[in-house]
């Protein structure tokens, strides 16, 4: 009722993670699904002050063509998710948000990337940095008005672009602002167009991908100027997940972890841009930290994540776990998890909205840390034993009460 | 060196996880292995004032013949653990333990027990429960004089007990006593034998297994009377400690189990008395009730144990949780344990020697509730989650520096 | 076009695996799908004389109320199986073949089949076993002409029955017979009523489920009498068929089986009955012998089958084989199952409706020991290694060329 | 008796596979050990006329310093395997063995192979190829004289060379023999020179590896015209033998192989080898054309091999199946493999001695493609089936009675 409208502004909004959050949005407005798969609805967070599903109103950017009912079409397809007649009974809404959904960037998301983009996307190729932000932020601004939204949160779902280990940035936002007006500065993924656009107007900013995003202390110093907030990176959502609370299990039981092995096999559209080596190097970086940082040593790791295509969205990873337990015995645990890949990261990117909200809401500035345990390698936060994230998480919840 | 002298005194002292334990314990004196698989030795803990391993000397009960070295045999021949070389340097040590053994009780252990124990036994059948504990007290009490040791921990590490749904016991320890005294009590089982000779004597019980023990009030009632303390019950060595740490993960993610089936595989003298169906609902019963606690709904769950001779000491536990996602999507994860038994309870079955000697040398009395990450059903403890189990032990250890 | 009408009658029609197969025998004659899953499909068979899809009419017996429509929604909700598209496509020619669907017996097949029943079976509950193989036959015969097949294939497809260790049956036909005639013969389960009746009209008879069936001596001689076939017993559809093709393998290569440990959980109408101890045990029996006879000698094994509700029509099996190797060193394979049970049986209905076709225009009489192949206890035939046994119908078919 | 005494020369004769197969040789000959694990001792093959045990005698090429007994300690050390007094009985024959080792040629064997060489192998490092032909022939020649054996076995189990795609050679031996001659052939791997060396001499060759070897044409001409026979290619010892009995079950049962993904791990010498990309490609191939050929159409397929130092010899292998059954159901077979490499290959290699002799005795001439069985690559043999190719060895050895 008198709760403020919020507008959600996907970057990647036709892409499986962005449709699917797009569609359990909806169905949760309309009350056709339970709240299964949301943090943000557990009883932990029932008193605290965040905004209703109602509130909430969805646009993007997008670089590919199509329309959202297409791609959860080919979830449902490949993938044997959703029941049709959830889909159908979303269809005029989802229309609707799919009228709400500008062309994105393609800014060095290297030749995988760019060969999914639509024809449209052509008459962009010529911009500036510059000018790709100011039209971006055209877009974010049109959003807001055209919904009559109090607040816009920027969530980037887009495929993980490859990362430029070259890339000398200016720590300082000034410097870094010279350069892009200028001209001189144009290696900046599309990742850091979007956060500098959003963080720009004061928008939250968060980042679910492996992508650089806000990453840059320049691009951090601009949201803190500006007021706003953002938080990132990679959304945990499966294998590790996993590790984040298995490996603090062998830490406190001083079993030696020997090594740990991690191989990921899927198909969706995400596993065919990072079939690609470049964008693939992003996603194990931040998947293969996590154990070393967790037992303060450094077992033989070893991760991999290949593209099959007959698995569609059902990510399944086999986890090797070596160790060494009492006189020097080894043993193992090993474990196969098959999850659906979209259904597991949106319902934590519509929690990710609704904490963001609030904490824009209150006032909160620069990287939210608290939001730990949302992601593979949370910005802000040295502590990667989810259940520590998570109480991190709730205590930070308890003192924003309704 | 000024450091005091502690009996550890075992009930079941030559089966695999004693005399395992017995050997670590040794190995550890002599500086023949590591620390790994032992609590305790963790940084956690580095300041805390536990009694250094040199301290320790064992002695303990047991119903069947045999020795010490004969059982480590059988786990080397059977399971393919230890370095033949271990055992070798710690022959002379391990008979002067084999030489502190004393014979128990089969008081209601039933007849798959009943078996297993030597025809020496035989001259203890016609005991009284008063005559039994006057027995097993002459034996602590002379195991403390004989090794000159300031404080005895007594542990049972015994096969698992048939339980007797049927048992009514009195809750107050005069009216059970004056039973015990007219020997109208005929029913208890051994496990509850031993601790109350322990118990009466002040010395602190650890209860490892399934069996009863100093669960009735009116035992934990004597030990708060004489000022000591006890823990149990159930050593969480595997499966179930990873269901502590799994079930608290899908709960923070609001991810709905289905269904957890959990078989467990292992053909140790453990599990050839567990092949007992009476005796196996004592196990069941422990590992089945962590998930619903957990998760604060009830999933239809299944634990089954199976004796199968070839896999010896290593239990392989294959678990396979059902849940369901976002948008009602059902996913699964399943993992496999092969971890060996033996290996994984006896560093633990240490660690708690050493909390519990630290808890009765200063005062405390009745349950340990702070060392409930140490078992599937903790006493004194509502708290199921292994996180914060253990950080109960922490914050309690820090108390207690040196 | 000038291929003879043939008809196919289920016992058991509206169960899972009944219902996908006229499901999918419909989709066959209509081109909605593709012949993956269909032995009979396979290059090897084509040029060999079976009768195509388009000659088939269905027709059955059944306990239970509902339709097929039903029993394919409940497996398309709870199992997440099935295009919703085809089974709309279908509707009229399900409804026709519901219209086709007569009341079935339930002899001797305990309280857990009774609980299923439909109200109108109770009429039927004082009949004698000569008036319940009467009142089948008229059905049968019904059928056959209200259809205007040329010939009837009978296949029991029905919940597995409790077996009656205690039967005592003649092995002679006649004597048989003047027992039924006379009522003295009270005791012959559902499946052997349903053998008689098809057997005794000359009509081939397939039984597909652990139950008894056919297999008594006498009904086998029926079936030579009438000039007659029958094959069973017991679908091989998933963890069995895996063992009779690993079990050769370990045999070829002198790897000694040390214990073969097979969990079982699943979660449809067959489950359910199955979660029946009594019904249970005819199951087990069929699966446990293979490894065995097989290998040749006799490790440990161990089979589970377990009612796991949520997992619907998806049996997962998961399987332990301990093996030794060269110089006594043991070794591990595990297994995981994840197969449909109604889409991994409904195939092997309609190919062996088929084969059996064939054998009886052929005028083959007695077992067809040719299709061991599909069954887990095959019947006249010693031969468990699948390979071997699949070669025996590839043999067959050659000799019936079109 | 009067049983021939044959010479076994392994080329890698400290490695894990010879080292073992050596012990394990001493083992039978000595009466310690029984036959499991070897094929040729099967019932099948009893009354085939094969040398004995006590007939063989061990020499063999090396290019690692070391000795047999240190390949043995470090395999019970890293990998837990061997009783440590079975290698203590057999230490006086293990040394005999060592003495007759020589150094043999690193000719093209890529610098990660070339690493592992002692110092002494220098000193052949300017031979020309003809040269160290010449001196591999000596040493043969040298062993079979001074140990007065009949007939010599040359079996190649050294690491996996590098593959070169660019070799060109001739396919008549008379110009590849020239082109030796005059000095222009320069790129021929170490396996080829072995090779060569052998079958020059009318010493049958087996190559158990995915290298070269005796695969070019003029070299398998090479072996006709001296009258001997040759065998390969690749022991399939693990993850391959389950591919040659499950694709299979697949292709008869018409269940359509979407995707078949295998991950090996292991960290044994072999595996550091093949840790070198241009050593893992010649393994990788031989392992990833089966499935496609057994199935006839081509499923997406993914190998890796990955070297994780912790595991010592035990290869474990995780395969995913990915499978389409009746009306498009998609279904998943997971498996895991956990064996010790040098322990289910040398038994085989002690298989293929015995039958390689037979044929050789037999004068049998060329390619032995009756043993297509034992290699992931089978040398002259389209038959992928593995049980189909055993039945080829069973009956040419029903052949050969004594």
């Amino acid at each position: 009722m008198s709760s403020p409208r919020i507008g959600v502004w996907f970057i990647g909004a036709r892409g499986g993670v962005a449709a699917t959050a797009t569609l359990g949005l909806l169905a949760l407005q309309k009350g056709l699904t339970d709240s299964v798969g949301l943090v943000s609805s557990l009883p932990q967070f029932a008193s605290v002050d965040l905004v209703p599903w109602q509130s909430f109103v969805v646009g993007g950017h997008e670089i590919r063509s199509g329309s959202l009912s297409e791609s959860l079409s080919r979830l449902h397809t490949e993938s044997h998710v959703f029941d049709a007649a959830l889909v159908d009974a979303c269809q005029s809404e989802l229309a609707a948000a799919d009228s709400r959904i500008r062309g994105g960037t393609l800014a060095n998301c290297g030749p995988t990337i760019g060969s999914l983009a639509c024809p449209n996307m052509q008459k962009f190729s010529h911009e500036s940095h510059a000018e790709t932000i100011d039209r971006l932020q055209n877009d974010l601004r049109g959003f807001q008005t055209a919904t009559d939204v109090e607040r816009v949160v920027v969530v980037n779902v887009a495929s993980t672009e490859p990362s430029d280990e070259n890339l000398r940035l200016s720590d300082r936002w000034n410097d870094f602002d010279a350069r892009l007006k200028d001209g001189s500065l144009k290696s900046l993924p599309a990742s850091s167009l979007y956060a500098i656009a959003a963080l720009d107007l004061g928008m939250p900013f968060i980042n679910f991908t492996p992508s650089l995003g806000a990453n840059p202390a320049a691009i951090q110093e601009l949201a803190e100027t500006r007021g706003t907030c953002h938080a990132g990176q990679d959304g945990k959502t499966g294998e590790t997940l996993l590790k984040s609370v298995l490996a603090p299990m062998f830490a406190a039981r001083n079993l030696q972890v020997l090594s740990w092995v991690g191989h990921n096999i899927f198909g969706n559209l995400d596993g065919l841009v990072l079939d690609d080596p470049a964008n693939k190097a992003s996603k194990v970086k931040t998947k293969d930290q996590l154990v070393k940082s967790i037992l303060g040593y450094d077992p033989q790791t070893l991760v991999s994540i290949e593209y099959i295509r007959s698995l569609g969205d059902w990510k399944t990873a086999w986890d090797h776990i070596h160790f060494k337990g009492f006189l020097g015995t080894p043993m193992t645990l090993q474990l196969t998890w098959q999850g659906c890949d979209s259904l597991l990261a949106a319902p934590l990117v519509l929690d990710l909205v609704r904490f963001v909200e609030l904490a824009r809401r209150k006032n909160e500035v620069g990287v939210l840390s608290q939001l730990g345990s949302f992601f593979k390698r949370p910005l802000g936060l040295a502590e990667h034993d989810f259940s520590r994230q998570f109480s991190l998480l709730c205590h930070w919840a308890e003192q924003h009460s309704k």
